[in-house]
């Protein structure tokens, strides 16, 4: 297993700079954000071809690439196709959007495959999102409706996944297609099962919704593509009154409910661990940063210490007791 | 304290047998559904001056009515306007929609006040529902934006309430514009505390959100204008795989988050008559019906054998120890 | 649901007295207790034709048998066959005994038949109980052996539950070949799910174990075929010195693990029932006396007291909110 | 076990009108204020012989007394004796109040003795009550020698039980010398265990204290003399910021900690039940009233209403399976 | 945030030793006991402006002061002024106590002006302790007149701080006038919220009572003037027992309570670090060794082990996702 | 404290191999499997006095021995007698294997006393383990007579131990004579508290049992010989279903029970090593390896890791504030 970071949380600064310092604290691989305007890599460069710069970059600091990630891109898939999605797209047209986020995803996909990234992080939108709750009624029909459209849409991305031998891997998450273990299941049944599509596990998503990540680790074994370091915390002081499901921004200090660094929130990651190498997963966990509270360098650092010794490098093969 | 029943789960039966079967059971109060298509009441008829066959029937089985009740086309002030609620609008014009939902909230309290009922239960319906979650960032903007529409189009509905001397209690459940308490104070707020608007509550709605009933009830103790009897149960042996948002019908068994009647879920229904009586709520706790898994007359029965002995007749005055 | 009782409590009774007690206080069917020396029947009467004396006893206090049960006689099948089983026994020869225990089984299965009732309750013995625990390495190899022996025996009694239309419902129960929902699982396959054999759910053999029984109905559903109602405890004050596998007389008072009548330990009632309906189970709860605080006369009394309001008479069919 | 009533609570009122109610209630046994002022009864007259009213009263409505209670003068014995106790005493010396006190407390046992009631229930005074903190460090030090005064003062108070043949429980409470199991265990320690000092078992006490009741009676069992029925609640939703001591008056809503009637708060009364039986206790549960949310009609109803099934008859006295 | 030491744990060794053991440990500011008798500083001595060899030792270690501390003869200005306060005072006297101990606090806070220390922590005294409980019902009225006693003297004593510009930080403590946080808003507000008076944060006083460390931090952030880095336990196998307020000394191994050093007690450091932060507390954890198990030497290395980690550098400022 | 390493779980290497790679991970001490066929002692050679090789070999890496440990031969002693045992036993006879056990165990003792080593670790064997399950009812019987056998026989070897001057430490374990803290308190008082007989502590048995450790500790402080340094874990997400006492292999995943490391299980370390100080216990924790998830490298590098920074080194000896 190895430790990476989403360097999207130093994208005002040169990937260079970034490099160096990440190394320097130990980090051995990266994920890039791959949408357009991202800092650290522009794949309509990559697919002419440059990729020398970049690459020497890394080298320079014993740094790979973990995956390509592409989470705004991949929602004007499926939605919400509304001014939320506005900023990403090169048009407020609802059909614009979604011609525009299919073609970026599969460029994503093919940069990837040009840099011999095995993996794609991101998300697919959802169109139904706001309407798991069963009311009104018809919301269940609908419900099942995006399903359909889902299918189409990313089995056509998804061939050229295929061609390019890349996986893509949905960040199980609030307001995508898949948020929970149910709906992953539904996603890989109408997606027939199919080997490109797979997860990044996030145990920071399942935290308020009462989730045992381990549950998911268990039933997605080998669907499991990729891992984001990330920990949440149900603030127990202000959760009987805010709950789980607050609005308003992320710096608000009285949510009950919150993303924080791993171990300073309510994720078990002993258990994780354990569950992540009982399944076999032994490809990167990668920090993201969006606690609220502690500076991007705290982040940095804590994080890659705490989890250090959470590493477990090899299995028990045999009992001999 | 009244226990009442929401006839509303007897919809296929004349309002006349309902009556008696609740009143039989011990029920002293009924909250009739207003919209459109019930079964026990028509607002335009009562707004006609047809009460009398009305207040017979309820009289004579010592009936009062508690609340009308219009939770379908209070939604569409505010939406979902899209096809989700089709069915209980003329048309599916999204302005028609509001145009028309809002004269039938005018009208419900029209129909309360020409009956003598003081208070209206419904829902707002909500343009951001589907926006709690701050990702995309925009949500964020657009959630705060809701809230102009909703002051804009309920101060105007609200007047008419005024007008006439009656209440609204908007029902604090998700898909509305308030679902838990945050969200309930700015609703307050932007309407400037006009007490023609309080809320019906229902603690059910609370449990998966892992918010504390009581603190509602202390918090907006004068607001409380009308009670739902209704439980909700996070599974135990299902929450963990399903989550506490988990889609899909109601029937299925294996949700992680599903609503109980009184007695049959998590809500600790002493400490929330302890806290009804200290902020000395003294109208009604109608029950509802939306457990999947008891019949309505196991419900009917079940519910006021649970609830009476909890109410408690009279607070305690002054200390004599 | 009927609520019953199982007789052996007041075996030191006669069975009229018996019946006219436990029908004055509501119970509607009894377990009868089958094995040689019971005082409330003789299988080996029964055979002979005597039924009617039976019969016309309970019909006449309105009781339905629920089942025969033979906790005893089942256990000589596959042991343990030491001197802990001597007294059921008519000799001391391992070999005896399991022949004897062979054919009271299906002696009781038709006198099931004779006398109308669809189910046998009772213990299959177990060749390994004592090794679960895998120290030394060898018990797991041995325990998987256990389940030949199983498989051997009892599908020659079961045959003759096939043949006289008689089911039999193993009560999962520490000391026997399946005491858990795993050993459940196994026991079942190694049968090849042949229809005789099912269960007797009893929650209170899952409470020490951490087991939860909502788990435990929603995967066996259509094999519980007799229920106990029984419930168990670990005192709160106890457990953490004397541990949840404590040694000693059902008298000791201060044991971490102990029966209780229903209401009085720590099976959650509420989510039983609910499960129990959700699979449709819809025949008998059976109270079985073996609380070492109250005597039997508290525990009838208190028992149908405690479940009746408890029994959900009707399932939900549709949802029309 | 009988059910009795604490009738200080309807002090306001003549003890034949509340002897009507409570035992139109079903309460079998008054215990009776003995203080200077009581309205129920005046331990002078009584000791004058003139008892024939009192007796006639309560023969009239089938009750006995469980007790004489002397909570107030019996904590002038140790005080505190600043102007916290000046109401209960005839001068505010402090001499003269421990005096007073002293002569009281005998006088309380010989007018139970008078009347046949074999206990006296009360407190003791403590002169170190507020030393229980171990800052400053000379407290540890004063707090032993508390005990002394106690042992000296109250062996005087005993002998004159001892004489008259009755019996003295204190009740264990904050304030007074024994107030949780350790000093309850000094208390009778320093008194070498003489038979006339006991308990009076009151569970509402040890739940702030995070003290198990249930291990309380198993360690007293024998010195149980007396059992009062009431219970406390922690408020979920305030004890975070009102902590389990509150100052202020039981009427302030917001408490962190309250008295409840028994089953509205977190007492487990089965467990109690289940040990007061273990213990052989068979005497009175005593209805208490400082509930500081219900009126006292509704704790009279109510807490008959849920005590009475929980009452054991009669123990196990053998096993029989 | 700094991590400093409060001295007092070795005041049997010259300050010069204990600061080079502090420091080459890694501490970085001491907080120094400033009552009479105390090894490491004499304010009398500082009064008359012998500052310098207290200063050069201090410089030659890299050490800063955080606070002069006197928790001693702060208690003598509203008592106890019984025997437990004897050790501390020039008299037995209770008026010479108080005047003798207004003087001193006065002095502490010029000697700390003298040596440009901001912070003098300290203890008020309360003449209210033992009346939290509101029995007897007189306690509540003299309850509240300790608060004027309070204002009456403190105020006098807090003009001098203000004259030399220092602060008071109050540990929030059984036993002084503020020990929770109802007490603490209710000290501040007698005080009028004068600038002077704040808090020394000490979480382990919070434990036992059930209050949430973090609700004071938030309530109170710009009031905590210094913090105290001590952690405390309820021991799960002697609180049942034992409870929250056991007496007797801090070595009794029994105790249901007791103060542990950091890491090794019921402390959420996490959530205490991060609320630290969000108020912007940004001064020092001054480590206080009360565990009754551990050896000075074990606490000093193992807490700023434990707590350099949990440092939170830099809080965020904005959000980029 | 000392932390060591019970080397069976290398014993595929040689014993230098083995004390090289402990010693330079830090461990102090090894704990030596002493039956036969273990590659790292041979105590026939040992008691021939060829002891030479050995001490060198610990020697050369600073290594002491902690104890020998005899878990194999120990179990003949008692049995089981059927197959389970005949891989360690010359001889499948029951009376054979009880001698040949008997023998080895003073064998052992003569061992360690000739390597001047202060304890063997062992099991005892029990005839009676299966049978704590009060069901058949003569188990009760039948286990009570186990102990007389059990005194019988450990009181011949423990003879041998008393005149060679080397304690036995019985690992409280089930399968064993002792495996809660009711049996250790019973095999204290069947062999009269003679001081040869005490406890190897494993925390990692009572995890599943529900015991407190801390209970175990305090209560048989000056019995505790020997510690192993194991954790154990009740899986969240399987318990439910699998409950405590699981059957099958130790590797598969779905056990609801299984052993772990120290620090990845459940535990409470701090609490343990407080509690241990406590009763002074200052000998060894003997890491054992039986955690079915990680390699021994893992366990061998993460557990010394884990416990050092526990260890206390000196207790508290008086209280200075």
């Amino acid at each position: 297993m190895k430790i990476g970071v989403f360097t999207v949380l130093y994208d005002d600064k040169p990937l260079e700079e970034v490099a160096a310092y990440a190394s320097g604290l130990g980090y051995e691989m990266v994920e890039l954000a791959a949408w357009k305007g991202s800092n650290h890599i522009d794949i309509d460069e990559v697919l002419k071809g440059n990729t020398k710069d970049l690459k020497e970059t890394l080298n320079k600091y014993n740094l790979e690439i973990s995956a390509l990630s592409n989470h705004l891109e991949g929602q004007l898939v499926l939605g919400p196709l509304d001014e939320s999605t506005d900023d990403w797209a090169p048009s407020k047209d609802p059909e614009e959007k979604v011609k525009y986020g299919m073609k970026r995803m599969k460029d994503t996909a093919r940069a990837a495959a040009e840099l011999g990234v095995p993996v794609v992080v991101g998300f697919t939108g959802s169109p139904v999102w706001g309407q798991w709750y069963i009311f009104p009624p018809k919301n269940e029909e609908m419900y099942e409706k995006g399903w359909e459209l889902f299918a189409e849409r990313w089995n056509e991305i998804l061939d050229t996944f295929k061609e390019v031998g890349v996986k893509f891997a949905l960040e199980v998450h609030p307001t995508e297609i898949a948020y929970n273990i149910e709906t992953s299941e539904k996603a890989l049944e109408v997606l027939a099962h199919r080997k490109e599509f797979g997860f990044n596990f996030d145990p920071s998503h399942f935290i308020w919704q009462m989730i045992d990540p381990v549950i998911f680790i268990k039933k997605f074994g080998d669907r499991i593509y990729h891992a984001h370091a990330k920990d949440s915390e149900l603030q127990e002081d202000e959760v009987s009154r805010s709950g789980v499901i607050p609005t308003g921004g992320w710096m608000r200090p009285n949510r009950g409910f919150r993303f924080r660094i791993p171990g300073w929130g309510q994720v078990n990651w002993r258990r994780v661990m354990t569950a992540l190498l009982t399944v076999r997963y032994d490809y990167v966990l990668s920090y993201e940063h969006e606690d609220p509270v502690m500076s991007r360098e705290d982040g940095c650092e804590k994080t890659i210490e705490y989890l250090r010794p959470l590493i477990i490098k090899k299995p028990l093969e045999e009992v001999w007791w």
